[in-house]
């Protein structure tokens, strides 16, 4: 057990993160952000990190793909799926998640932001999103990265005993290595703090959430499965992709795997201490 | 501007606060939390605040209503609107928005979690919804708290002068005082501490986007207007509803409102600086 008077000191330090502007803060006043200083702005999204032979362009086209048009259905049926059939998912149902979760739609004035199927604290769409891919068509299995200006992937490297890197990043989680195609979302801080500097971070994971719930929803409406991971290691998720942890690391995952309706039962074994434990 | 040494040291923080757990995490092993040592569940959602007599029962048959059921076009179309016509709101509409942001959908066990109509770690859901109502059909202008087990608003109290208490509470940003609706979200953190103690903040943060996000998609599919609001004021949004700013506090705001497409225009004058600055 933690030292109480120590828990206590943490949790109101983090509670204190996630309180809006504070009428004693004692930075506002003199608070200037890099865009104020007029600093040069960071790229408005990470340029490919592997040679241009590894791209895949993603179908644009959705209108072949199966989708659940019952806007209301969709909300009300979103669930936290588990249990994968490792069927496999098309190119063009990723594409589609790919898009509605980090898709660019334009670009404000000649280069100042992204405008996206997401909304984002100042438009400045401070993620990135690397996909471990194990059972998609068309896509060979490994590490990919997501090009949001072309809707693009490229191949990153072969991730070795798969598995065993989506497990240990997971925190050890191991029904995650069924999914047909694991997301991993980093954050590349500056992009927000170029703006907002000491004041970027709390909304930075709200910006994050919209992107997840897209992802939810878009799984729901494809008739797909995924489920928001918040345990995952920093160190572990980091390396699978080659982020050094402090200007880029990953923020959120989030499995995804074809489902079946026959094994909410088997979904229902995650919760088997509620029923053990009387609650 | 404020010292660099000291910027440099907050930033990093406040950036080690969104990191996932790291390997070296001093607490980890000793960790326990108020869950695992059988200390008393808190309740799931908040009482109520009011008298029965002020409890507004919130239609739950939305098949009346104008919804657009083209999903990837209300993906596509969902965009921040900061100009509002004003014209009010049907309380058919406003109970979607809230049933689709925080609507219970089931409870896990005996009184083990809510299921929501969205996400959220360990289903521990541990925020709680008011609003500033000024234009909304069979509703007195007035602060409201959403009862979500029954799907209900509960009135609180009249806002004197509620264009300056929007105005106030989210920072001077006027525009927002032309929404039919204000929703704030409040987090009530020990509802999430008690199962995840000191890791339970980053993960409450994504989980708000995800209600936020739901909310966004909602309002586009009504074909009203919104838009995420970061920058409020922890003090007066607290004093708003008589939250004591410890236990519970405001973490999120949105305004909602009516919106015409011929206002495109006037919404371009928020990002004139773009032009201006030939960015």
């Amino acid at each position: 057990m933690l030292d109480p008077e120590l828990q206590k000191k943490l949790i109101a330090q983090n509670r204190r993160f996630t309180h809006g502007y504070h009428e004693d803060d004692p930075y506002m006043e003199t608070f200037e952000s890099d865009q104020d200083l007029k600093k040069p702005q960071p790229p408005l999204v990470k340029p490919p990190m592997a040679p241009k032979e590894n791209r895949v362009a993603l179908p644009k086209d959705f209108s072949q793909l199966d989708i659940k048009n019952d806007f209301a259905a969709v909300i009300r049926d979103r669930k936290s799926s588990r249990v994968y059939t490792q069927e496999g998912m098309t190119l063009a149902q990723l594409s589609f998640l790919l898009w509605a979760t980090q898709g660019v739609k334009g670009i404000q004035g000649k280069a100042y932001a992204t405008l996206r199927t997401v909304p984002c604290g100042g438009a400045r769409h401070e993620f990135e999103t690397y996909l471990l891919v194990q059972n998609v068509e068309g896509l060979r299995p490994g590490a990919y990265h997501y090009l949001p200006m072309e809707h693009e992937v490229e191949y990153l490297h072969p991730a070795e005993d798969m598995k065993t890197v989506i497990t240990d990043t997971l925190c050890g989680q191991s029904w995650c290595a069924r999914a047909d195609v694991v997301f991993y979302w980093s954050m590349v801080p500056y992009r927000a703090e170029w703006r907002y500097g000491i004041y970027a971070h709390p909304t930075a994971l709200i910006d994050l959430g919209h992107v997840g719930q897209n992802l939810y929803l878009s799984c729901t409406a494809l008739g797909l499965g995924t489920c928001g991971i918040g345990a995952f290691s920093h160190e572990q998720a980091c390396r699978a992709f080659g982020l050094d942890g402090e200007e880029e690391y990953i923020v959120y995952a989030m499995p995804v795997g074809t489902v079946r309706e026959k094994d909410r039962a088997q979904e229902q074994a995650f919760y088997q201490f509620v029923t053990d434990q009387g609650l």
